[in-house]
């Protein structure tokens, strides 16, 4: 009844094992998508337990390399940041192409563009679009947050829906301690995946960040690709950089973890392109039952 | 610097994947446990995510067949028991034993008996003290469940501290909505792992059971083998029964799951005890870097 497929757990914006944040990949390139149920697909990644679980699958794309099913363990995602880092890091491992590359992923958003430079991947933002929230839901978040914004939280629509809130310095964000039930209240109510909250370090081109989505069944993400991008976006939109900007972002020290982001607003003639990306490491190596 | 070392995943409490609840199983036979800190075990456990990582190590004791330490994500605890079983599982495929079998595990609490027959392991408690709590703390979980206790709550002693509290029926424990914020301050404030609630099926000998431990980073765990010990000797001190008693515990359906868990309350000439089992499989298998 059971069969065992090919399985890494991948750790995301690290080299060094256990320092980033894991990923679930399950390779099922070999099967046929229409022989299994989006349940059962959830089911697993409700198991894992990780922020997120993802499905290698043959592309239906034309010149999209594989598809990508991305669950946490509540729900489907249409597009994740880490998981994709870390299921092209374990795509290229599985089919032995780890040499510099242009990767394709086709994915519930669209396709995205993966570039791959020795061991660091940076995927390009398919869509990043940005929205006002109301007064009420503001206050709703620096309530939860227990601070003030530097500047209005905005909804950062990157496949995930992100609440991006700047707060004072990068201190500031590292010792936040949110109401999280109350946080899950809100964001169930206004409909947001969850929080991205950044504070700038001084005299440095770092955010120190953290990413928040109790409503999604994760409390605290250690390490956010989606989140990064969705900040990316939202300093562009608040310093209007009118020539590339690249800034580092530190994420998952509260959780023991030691997560780097490089993210890259990248000016070119056609417009900006946000891209975001890191080092990636395989951690578990093996298969799975399926 | 980091080599592979053997790795399984273990769902337990079922024989149907992602149905239990899983437990990472690290292979360090091989190494000396005198080369690798705590603090680095603990990091993996952080980064598995999953209620409890093991480490099956060299026995130092005499006549046991391995040494367990069990890891939540955010601290080490002396006995657990669905690690004990999966644990032991993933030993027994490790070395070819699965036949049916005597099998000693050393651990932080002592020795501890394990008896498989075909695919049931079954653990014999090496410590199940029950003490009166509070009139204040049994209040104080009345109002973090919004449910009346039909005896005062306990604590039990098996490894965990846990606080078992029997609820009317299976019903009204399946249903129940704790406040997981005030959980943990409370588990925090006495001292305790966290609670177990019960409540009985009518005209079964059975009992629908759930694990919550917010204060160790483990909101609700799936299916508890220590939370069935536990029951079992709060219920054997509620019902003072004169002969063997066995029953079933259904838990995780909350959760998606669909756990199963043997308990028997064995009077022997020497006095009582208490075993807690069932079913166990390996989803995931290959390697793990360390």
């Amino acid at each position: 009844m059971y069969t065992c497929v090919p399985f890494k757990q991948v750790d995301v914006f690290t080299a060094a094992p256990y320092k980033g944040n894991p990923v679930a990949v399950v390779n099922l390139m070999d099967k046929d998508e229409s022989e299994y149920s989006t349940e059962y697909l959830q089911s697993i990644a409700n198991w894992t337990n990780l922020s997120e679980t993802t499905f290698l699958l043959k592309p239906t794309k034309l010149n999209c390399d594989y598809k990508l099913r991305i669950f946490t363990p509540a729900s489907e995602l249409p597009f994740a940041g880490h998981p994709t880092v870390g299921s092209c890091w374990a795509f290229h491992e599985f089919t032995g192409k780890t040499g510099n590359s242009l990767t394709y992923q086709e994915c519930g958003l669209g396709v995205v563009e993966i570039t791959r430079t020795g061991e660091t991947l940076l995927f390009k933002a398919a869509k990043a679009d940005i929205e006002e929230i109301s007064h009420a839901e503001v206050d709703a978040y620096e309530e939860v947050l227990n601070t003030k914004f530097l500047e209005p939280a905005k909804l950062l629509q990157v496949g995930p829906k992100w609440i991006v809130c700047l707060v004072k310095d990068a201190e500031i964000c590292y010792n936040l301690e949110p109401d999280f039930q109350k946080m899950k209240e809100y964001n169930t109510k206004f409909n947001a995946t969850g929080l991205i909250v950044a504070g700038k370090k001084q005299g440095e081109d770092a955010y120190e960040m953290r990413a928040f989505a109790p409503a999604e069944g994760v409390s605290e993400d250690p390490v956010c690709g989606s989140g990064a991008l969705a900040l990316a976006r939202c300093l562009q939109s608040v310093h209007n950089f009118q020539a590339t900007y690249s800034f580092k972002i530190y994420q998952g020290g509260r959780l023991g973890r030691k997560g780097q982001i490089n993210a890259i607003i990248e000016h070119v003639d056609s417009g900006i392109n946000y891209k975001v990306g890191g080092r990636a490491v395989t951690v578990v190596d093996g298969t799975i039952k399926f």
